[in-house]
């Protein structure tokens, strides 16, 4: 078994992964931090939770965590991931981060777009948890950045296509829309039910924090600077996420090579599911779930490939994959403890 | 390894089944039928079930039913369930019914809420499957009439109290509410999106077919004939039932000796959570999930004590109960392949 | 044309009598004020206001509200007004005030739920403003108490049984959902969508503060005290209110009796609506106006009578009832500027 | 008065014009046609609007209806309109079909989309009812196309910039998103509320019909064919529309030329807001109004405009519009009957 800590366990990223590792079959989830309510009990905190997940939560305390835990999830807000990580990396730890603090090779993006960085000797070697893309990578990581929810969505779709060459990469526009629970578990006027519901808005139009994120990893893959429109939107519904991917096609390039080059990667993944050629993916069929569905048609007028990817933000977009990414970096099949079957409705 | 089938595995309820089946690990699950869909991959129906459930509808005929499956869960419209269940009897398996058709002894009660009863020689033998109450029946049954969503919601915090004599069972006003799903799948004006969002109804005031099932419940828990009034309301979202029920409490009896009641009764039964006195129950804890979570306050003035219990109407209100049934019926763990750890939102 | 001013007008109770005021026939809205926007324009806060309401919201000064308004509206939380009120009768303005401060004539009552009054010297004077209740009074009223959502959705199809003697007023129950709104505009955990969404719970069991309103009510009716059991319950909706009220019959009083009372009762009061016999109160089909609809039920077994009744929490159960209340005092027809055509959707 | 009819009433945009319609000051509303409910009060469908619209709904005969009515409202299927129209304009009536079927010039593109023309004699005379951009037609015609929802929130924003050449009209891709009351009130699978809460989807994924339409008029306004992408959604709400238009801007034009563009072609129109810079349109800020709320952004990395325009589909995108043609066809002003104060929540 492996002693697995969270830190930050009471946000809503946190409280996903304390629902997913309390049924791991590996793991023995051994400590839950948090500033805000330590020396209460997670059930008290998440009353769903009562003779499920029976710990009381702890204070963030390195030494702590250090004799607790063996491997060590994050779910911090962005900059304390960065004071904490060298001391637990140091001390023999392993690492996944939730937060941005480990995603970015370029530190002046990162910089850019969140704030200084205090841990730039650890930025090298960490890994980019993509788990379907950089798998290799992760087996051996000691730190894991795990991705955001946006990139991972529109990142699964694209990276195989841009790899082969099919797509002209200088004409992406992403158009996203995410559930609220991506807002995280504060209170605030944006979050308020009655501001949300029946309600459906655009927000931080080209100029989010995910789009230096996913624009690092895209050029990466091209080896060439990539850069792409990115527009996120707000759903009325807690949990899901769709991106819709607008880009034109290679000459050449038609549907059955779009799909073979899809199905090829992603083979030795399953939860990455290419959707049948008459169906569209729906958030509803990845509720809850790991898996991210991806469709797409041609505008044949325009040679544009539009392409359909879905995720649940929480899972896929946040502590799923970061369970996906531990059991990698344990040598575990990457599905252990995570493949549920969805709900019908 | 058990042979489980699902008769009526696209409806909402069959589908709830084949999602809690498919992962449950002493099940092997080998038949679903569908008149509707016979022919069609289950994932054509229910696409998030794709790489998950491989399994094709099969029509509904009993030479295939037999062959494949040695324990029968019917998930059919009143009705149906009778007319097949003797043959199945007959040759030896073990079946749980869905629907009202096995879950009434006073077989006039249940024909003027339904229809003639047309295998009224197995109705005697017959085990109301509400696990917790009739846990000892349960294990030796053939046939189990798994109960109805409003009567388990009402049932589990009214039984021990009305057993112990702790209230006045002449005093019952049960107030329920239901998410849409117990509706089922049929697409109906009532189910509308556009009729149920932002709207709040009362529907069958009083005139309810779980009526009769409930007060035959509790009249035999109480010795003598008892009569209630249920009314029962429609909540705009898809899952969730919680009941508020009214009931004065017999001179001499007070918080303490309900808790006492409560706890003492529900002990050896982890599905069913006597929430911490300082709590109430919400739909949303139990969400996904096979718990009742009962919670109750005493209004002092009136000594009238209010009884709030919430069930997820598709688990323990259908098909989570449904399996409890049949693991109690199988001599296995109660919570085995039902104990999945609750959404946090 | 009446001058008015909203004091308290970016709550949502205050900013709903905006939208109502700012297009009533006889009104000349002059001034809104807010503590938090002063200086801000109403439509700053409101976009969906922009080219509509184009006032900006002052601060709460006594002159300056004397100087700009001669009917007064005040949707502040409670304690404030009775701070305000004297001054401005004083000044010889109309005041309606939508908190508790003036509801109450029993003054122990209100500072057991509230706090200690420190305006008794106009409680007396106040008129409890439930419009086809106190109409009488209200017309020559300088100070209106506003009812309470849940004592209007109550208080209406019970006060015309209660005072024709046909029901038995020792046996009320009534169990009552509410949509969130109602919580007002305040960003906390309880309005957070994801805790909200999917979810239904009772809160304040027996202990809210609008029990003792509707009592006091209900025993000046009855000429002698009257309790009854209160529970209130949260809905995943904006806007809309229930309740259910079960209430033992008088004997030799049966449906017709009952029909005809709230007929004959209800009959000047277009605001009011009793439903056809066959349908039941839905509340969507008052949302966004000032009625509220009544329909019942009659369980002949217990002879308990069950009372349905909605109202749009925000209108009839606030604002709309409160320009009511004005209409009633300046002399205009009731429903002036109030009788919009309900959405079918 | 105008004596106005509306065929096809009980469908939500034919109940949404007899809400706008019976609250217009030069309205007499004199007939409600339904071929479902003939003989039904309208009161029985709607029960919200019970003491409201007391009409009895009639059968689609034309004779009743010439009798009846001077202006014509057709809230029909496609198809049907076409079948009558020509009988009620030679009878002199004024006719506003909500259909797509007077919506083209392009008889080849309407018959490619929908069914063969049966009345191709009227399509030229009939005036594509887009107010804001056909005011001057609208003035003189007997027969207005009404526009679908989806072109008219994606050519408001698009119209002024194509016809100022501020724009690459050969870049457009529009990414729209609905409420589910655009499907209508027809129960099916797609529109069941357990199918659609907690979902969002894309469909008919740059197949839909309004393609052509919105086509046909960029090319009109552009002088030369102009082809775009569009992908649809389906967002879990009742009301509301949201498109997300992405366009390269010709060199030399920027954030101020486009605002300039917009509010000039605009200023004569009050129902068109362009939002505050600092803002973002959200469909909550227009749910029940005529407007068309416009907001954009500039990648200037890619110099991609991204325009983003929001109206409720059912008013604005359907009956508000349909209502609004009839004023300027009555030589009223634009706004009359369709003023209402917006909703704050």
């Amino acid at each position: 078994m492996i002693r697995v800590g969270i830190l930050g366990a009471t946000g809503y990223a946190g409280a996903e992964l304390a629902r997913i590792l309390s049924g791991h079959p590996e793991v023995d989830l051994t400590l839950l931090t948090s500033r805000q309510y330590a020396g209460k009990g997670f059930d008290e905190i998440y009353p769903s939770m009562a003779g499920v997940v029976r710990l009381t939560c702890s204070p963030n305390e390195i030494d702590l965590i250090c004799e607790k835990a063996d491997v060590i999830f994050m779910a911090l807000p962005h900059k304390i991931p960065m004071s904490i990580a060298p001391e637990l990396i140091g001390r023999g730890k392993k690492v996944i981060d939730l937060s941005a603090d480990f995603r970015f090779k370029n530190i002046e993006a990162y910089e850019a777009a969140y704030q200084p960085h205090t841990a730039k000797e650890l930025t090298e070697e960490a890994v980019y948890g993509l788990c379907e893309i950089y798998h290799e990578e992760i087996k051996n990581a000691r730190l894991v950045g795990n991705p955001g929810c946006y990139p991972t969505s529109i990142l699964l779709p694209l990276v195989p296509l841009v790899a082969e060459g099919l797509v002209d990469h200088s004409t992406i526009v992403a158009d996203a829309k995410s559930g609220v629970s991506g807002a995280g578990r504060e209170a605030t006027l944006t979050t308020h039910f009655c501001e949300v519901q029946e309600s459906f808005k655009a927000y931080k139009v080209a100029v989010h924090r995910h789009n230096p994120e996913i624009e690092e990893v895209l050029s990466r893959v091209a080896g060439e600077p990539v850069t792409l429109t990115f527009v996120p939107h707000l759903v009325p519904m807690i949990r899901g996420m769709l991106s819709t991917i607008y880009v034109t096609v290679i000459a050449g390039a038609g549907l059955k090579e779009i799909r073979e080059c899809l199905n090829d990667y992603y083979a030795p993944h399953p939860f990455v599911r290419i959707v049948a050629e008459n169906l569209l993916p729906d958030t509803r069929n990845v509720r809850g779930t790991n898996f991210c569905d991806i469709g797409f048609r041609l505008d044949t007028r325009s040679n544009r490939l539009i392409l359909i990817s879905v995720i649940d933000n929480l899972v896929k977009g946040a502590a799923g994959q970061a369970v996906q990414n531990m059991n990698i970096m344990q040598g575990i099949e990457q599905t252990r403890g995570l493949f549920n079957t969805p709900f019908p409705v």
